[in-house]
């Protein structure tokens, strides 16, 4: 039985509603894109999603990086032929990722500081520094944790150095996220535990994913109030 | 006289080449706009600065806001007559700033070697995260400092966090950077000192500034190789 140090946080989709601006983003794409392509011959969002994933070793993730991929399928998807006033319409339609309120996860609120009434807790999240930090600011949640970590990539490598600089071994450690691939399984690769709460849209880049459950290790929970007891399951266990 | 316990560097323009890339680009994206505007009656540098300053409430620092700002004022000076071949210009002019290679000042690797066999030493830069972790590994310095520290803004209250989390106080710390706005005046306005090294070329927003020098505060060195000695005479004298 491994006692539990330390807990994280993911935060898109796992504290406040992320994925949905960007569905519904990419849907007003399509939209603008309509008039230009042979919808039957083109795949709006599969040229989308090979452009970021192109340009994610350049941009890295976040909205900013998604606006400059927008615009750069659109003027090749469209051959050169994208108007001004169109591009000027992703443009706007990429400012206002940026605007919209953070909603917090039902029950969330509630689940965060049951947990930190038990342990020591922080928040790990990918994207963008400056528009995290504001959601950050925003969700009402900062006071919470100990400490925020902001990355630009959530891979094995990264957690060892939250963990280090934190001071907690990685058995003594829970990730609480949406994603196997960035949230549970770099963790339980190093020794940690994860609670998984899948979200209702995920992106495609999230769902690749070959890890296998582990019912001592990772345990999947539907929502935000299951998460205390599913703690309290994980330190029982011995993995 | 107050010892030194924590040396920090600025990144961009202090350890490595960075505006003239930036000022490259703009030069470039004026020749882009020209044939679309009256050169007599519009200003482009104008005019994205003015973009920039008005996105960066959205988007913070770094180079994928810059890229956007551009793409913005390109359909707003043309009148939205800019075709797709043009935004498509400027999207590949904003990629190669990702590209360039990493290109320290000269003697800057000595004058931090030289600054870390005395001090522990670290490294605060804002901007874009990836791009930042990027940069900091191609430059070849990162084993040099014992934390690396990307920040979305570099005001009081930032280094006041990151003091904290070293255990450091102001009276105890040098900040090391070519902007006066962003390096030296926070940090002197905390109790802490400073060694200014103008870059010959500032962006606008850097320029800004109220700060008076004080000779026992902050010193101005006119390259690296005086950063050793400027740290020397600061340690030496009661501020």
């Amino acid at each position: 039985m491994h006692r539990i140090d330390l807990v994280a946080f993911d935060a898109d989709d796992t504290l406040w509603r992320s994925q949905e601006y960007f569905d519904n983003a990419q849907a007003q794409f399509e939209a603008i894109m309509a008039p230009y392509i042979d919808l039957e011959r083109s795949d709006v969002s599969a040229g989308l999603y090979a452009t970021e994933s192109r340009n994610i070793t350049l941009f890295g993730y976040g909205a900013k990086g998604m606006v400059l991929s927008m615009i750069e399928t659109a003027i090749t998807l469209s051959d050169e032929r994208i108007t001004a006033g169109d591009v000027h319409r992703i443009v706007r339609l990429g400012k206002s990722l940026f605007e919209h309120p953070v909603e917090l996860l039902p029950g969330i609120r509630e689940a965060v500081k049951a947990v930190a009434s038990k342990h020591r807790i922080i928040m790990i999240t990918k994207g963008d520094l400056f528009h995290q930090e504001a959601k950050v600011a925003h969700s009402g949640l900062a006071d919470l944790f100990t400490r925020i970590e902001i990355v630009s990539e959530k891979d094995s490598k990264t957690y060892a150095r939250v963990l280090k600089e934190c001071e907690v071994r990685a058995e003594h450690f829970v990730m609480i996220g949406n994603s196997m691939r960035s949230d549970i399984e770099p963790v339980v690769a190093l020794g940690g535990r994860g609670i998984y709460m899948p979200y209702h849209s995920t992106w495609a880049h999230e769902a690749v994913t070959t890890q296998v459950c582990d019912p001592d290790r990772i345990i999947e929970v539907d929502q935000p109030s299951e998460i205390p007891d599913a703690l309290d399951r994980l330190e029982q266990c011995t993995p």
